[in-house]
């Protein structure tokens, strides 16, 4: 037996027991006479205290000679502690130590484990074995699997089945790119990775589970924008006989539990807010309602006065950021328009009205407009002296998107995004088809399987194509934050419409046969109405604990180029291995 | 809302409550004047009847066009049946329909919707979604989601956490065939699908995760005997500070916890047996103790008499099957001996000895052994009058599995396998390596990552060619009516020796270093004495369910051809597929 109990387990009670404990050197002070080390595990630190005197010379000098991170099993007796620790729970004894066994060596670690480490991104990933030592980052991956735990215990509770469905499955071009695994017993065939359950989930709904869920690895073979990974996970539900109601109460509920169970923390009410006005008010399908800067709209205001950036524009549009006048001189009024023309937002200018304390009135567009019109535009905004006017123009959806942005930026800027204030919101009634101009066609907002709502089933099935644009589906997504939690929609249950949608979306009567055959099949064999949704878990998980990086949520994360650090994947494979599967690469190493 | 209760739900306190229904029709009775539809859902049946008085004549007109899994709405009285069935827990009403409503029409299935399908395999796995609505499969799969459940609550509740290893790992040829996928953005590179998170799992000991677990999916691209999964599911687990005895304990405990939480049944201790014993007494390392009929051998008896066969066999070996003889003709002793030489058994003949009930021999050795030779061989075996011995001789090692098979087939015979009894063991002790005479070289008995036990490290250490066949490891099976659970072993932690054992497995050290550099790289940085298990979650099921086949416990099972039938995969992808993956098929149809 290697211990008698863990590094956070003694307190004064124990006082006078002998006991034995293992875990790693975390920290040694050695004061010539007497020499302290802390002994660490996953659950907490213990104080050794070796002296000369009562450990005996030899023990002494091999306490001597241990190093940070060595792994030692000691033995002794448990002992108050002359200075208490209040900090930690076991900081008021201390373990006399009277024998000492190095279970392993340490080298010393190429950063050191703490918090706040000296260990670049790079660094840390190779040796992510040290790194996930580091209780912050352990307290991540231990979070998450409460946040799981906590996850099933409701689902379950609420007489959801969890079904595993298959990893090998089949390409599907629709959506991102597939990862493909190629069938050595199948040679010229390749299976696909699961970029969701979707049609899976659906067809346990056709098989009457009525309840589903998982906690499932999905992949996406995309190029990796920061903070995306080619597998991530999610919670995966799907139920039958319900409307779009029910399925939002249930995962409110559980969004609820969780915070409950695991945090603590009451969440207020999550409002609903259709597409169109988070799209009109926020710039955004995802608005972070922790603090307001809606958007008011100043066409009427704004056009027919001369200014031709303006009256050229489809749309005029600002927010107003209460108090910041006094805050932003030209300086930070140009560095601001400097931030909006960046091309990752890439507004074309900025517009400015800054209402001074002294009621006076300062703006970019002065000369265009008079100080009357301007406090006409004020009222309109509701705004007061003191507070600015930022304003954009141009193409309607492009102008409320970089304006969306701006508005992020000041609510960064003036701390209103504060990372222990939780904002739920249900984003409803999405547009059921996106016309893509580059590509002329229709693509699926959420997912081909996606129904219209039930009063747009017969403009679908008859409709000509300004029709399309305007239908609306039972699609929702839960934003937390400015953070998308997960969307999800009523499906789709009749194999008429299924074909209808696979059309609009481009696919050919075979193509659609060839790669979802089997559902609209299922569909004829009695399909129940059925609904779901599914929460990205690492991004719930970074959400629920106030930060932005999904990285530090799992546990072996892969970087931009998606490559394993650590063990050094991908890697070419041996030449058998690729005669087995009939493949050649056609890759040369510079080409 | 498309239902106020299940079709589970409805008491006779229910009488009187006006309902809402939906679910499948899983049945319908029409008596010209009134009409009886059992309707279905994963929570039970509920029986709806019609009359063309109280529904009224369109109602009942339309009641009449309804078919076999037709999904129905309906809306009326809960009334108490005037002949009630006893054998579900809503037989004592039925609904009195006042509206009905035809959700989605159905097609005649392919085959009965019922235990005792008329579907084949091929037909049942094409139409999974309707297989999957048969309720002996459904049991299962929520029997399955059960024992999920009840094992995340029971290795939380001894703290471990549950973490999620990548999917995406590094091929390594050592073990089975990997899955591999080729990198998009690492041409030339592959990524390979885990055949366990064995490496990740050591890992998360080293990072000091004290206890992990895991319920994830595997991968091992073999060719398919019956019962095997290209993908399967394991209960993974690993623990740091542990002897054997601590594993074994804890995982005991687990199997125990499962068999009470889901079946109610209490299971008998867990006896312990090693490897060697296993295979002496029972001619397997999986041995089925629901009976006896161990082993008896017979070399100081049999030999020197002037049988060649026994003679020159280098182990003569049988056991007493009680009772026997009288069973047993000349003809059923011949299909016996046939049965024991197809070649999945491949042994040469069989002996047989029949102690008659009126005391007289009679056996197939009788020319060349008197009868108090043979009284002798039976005292040895402990028989008595009426019992027949069953003897083969040859090679030990195959003699004995080939009499280890002929005892299971003499126990099925026998109805000693009886589906809910359920006997655990643990076989422990097993060899650390075992020499392959075609391959010229040693395998890991377990894996390359187990340890020797503590006593045998120095002699692996020094040992020369004979003292490496020797070692034996902490290294364990859970078998449970003879099937083999899961097992596990007590790791390597240290640098040295891994690496010693990598040589002796023929690893050069830079095939070691480039596959499993990071290991070792961790075991340098302070790696505790660590072990686990990892226990097959399918089969676990399909054992506690007293059933055989793993395929049955998992909802969307690959055929012997790795195919997916439904969806059929694996497919082949489009050319810009393998373009942007820089591969080519190598692969003619035909070839």
């Amino acid at each position: 037996m290697y211990r008698t109990h863990n590094c956070g387990q003694l307190r004064i009670t124990d006082a006078g027991s002998e006991v034995t404990l293992s875990g790693w050197v975390q920290t040694i002070r050695d004061k010539g006479f007497m020499m302290w080390i802390d002994l660490r595990d996953r659950y907490g630190v213990t104080q050794l205290i070796f002296t000369e005197e009562n450990t005996g010379a030899d023990l002494f000098e091999a306490a001597r000679k241990l190093g940070r991170e060595f792994v030692i099993q000691v033995s002794g007796k448990v002992i108050e502690r002359s200075s208490k620790n209040d900090k930690i729970p076991t900081g008021d004894i201390e373990i006399e130590v009277q024998a000492l066994q190095v279970l392993n060596a340490a080298k010393t670690p190429p950063f050191t484990i703490e918090d706040n480490t000296d260990g670049g991104d790079d660094l840390r990933m190779r040796y992510r074995y040290l790194d996930l030592r580091r209780a912050n980052v352990q307290q991540n991956i231990i979070f998450r699997s409460q946040v799981a735990i906590e996850t099933r215990k409701y689902l379950a509770e609420q007489g959801f089945i969890e079904v595993e469905t298959p990893v090998l499955i089949k390409s599907t071009p629709e959506g991102a790119r597939d990862f493909v695994v190629p069938s050595r017993m199948n040679p010229g065939e390749f299976y696909a990775l699961p970029q969701s359950p979707q049609t899976f989930k659906q067809i346990l709904m056709v098989s009457g589970f009525d309840k589903y869920f998982q906690i499932v690895k999905c992949f996406r073979d995309e190029d990796l924008r920061a903070d995306r990974q080619p597998e991530f996970t999610q919670i995966d539900c799907e139920m039958s006989f319900v409307t779009q109601e029910e399925v939002l109460q249930t995962f409110e509920g559980l969004t609820r539990y969780l915070f409950q169970a695991t945090k603590g923390i009451t969440l207020p009410e999550f409002p609903r807010m259709n597409y169109d006005e988070a799209m009109q008010r926020y710039g955004s399908d995802k608005p972070d309602i922790r603090f307001g800067m809606t958007f008011t709209e100043l066409n009427d205001l704004a056009k027919g006065h001369g200014f031709s950036v303006f009256d050229e524009a489809e749309l005029v549009v600002g927010f107003c950021a209460e108090g910041q006048a006094e805050h932003y001189s030209n300086k930070d009024i140009k560095e601001l328009t400097e931030w909006v023309k960046r091309p990752q937002i890439g507004a074309k200018g900025l517009v400015y009205i800054k209402l001074e304390a002294d009621g006076s009135i300062k703006s970019s567009v002065g000369k265009f407009y008079s100080d009357e019109a301007l406090q006409q535009w004020a009222a309109h905004f509701g705004a007061k002296a003191g507070d600015l006017l930022l304003i954009l123009s141009g193409e309607a959806e492009k102008t409320r998107k970089q304006l969306g942005e701006l508005r992020l930026e000041m609510g960064r800027r003036m701390g209103l995004m504060q990372a222990n204030d939780f904002k739920p919101l249900w984003v409803v009634d999405f547009p059921l088809l996106e016309w893509d101009e580059t590509a002329e066609r229709f693509f699926a907002m959420h997912h081909p399987f996606t129904s219209p709502k039930k009063h747009d089933i017969a403009r679908m099935l008859d409709g000509d194509f300004e029709t399309m644009k305007s239908l609306r589906a039972d699609a929702y997504d839960l934003v937390i934050n400015g953070v998308e939690i997960g969307g999800g929609s009523i499906r789709i249950h009749d194999r008429a419409l299924q074909e209808k949608n696979f059309k609009l979306l481009g696919f050919t009567q075979e193509q659609a046969e060839s790669q979802f055959g089997f559902l609209l099949g299922a569909f004829e064999f009695g399909a129940p109405p059925h609904g779901g949704i599914a929460f990205g878990f690492d991004r719930l998980c970074a959400v629920m604990s106030g930060q932005k990086s999904i990285r530090d949520f799992i546990a072996f994360p892969k970087n931009n180029q998606g490559r394993d650090m650590m063990i050094d994947a991908p890697s070419p494979i041996a030449g058998e291995q690729m005669d087995e599967l009939y493949l050649q690469s056609t890759w040369t190493p510079g080409s």
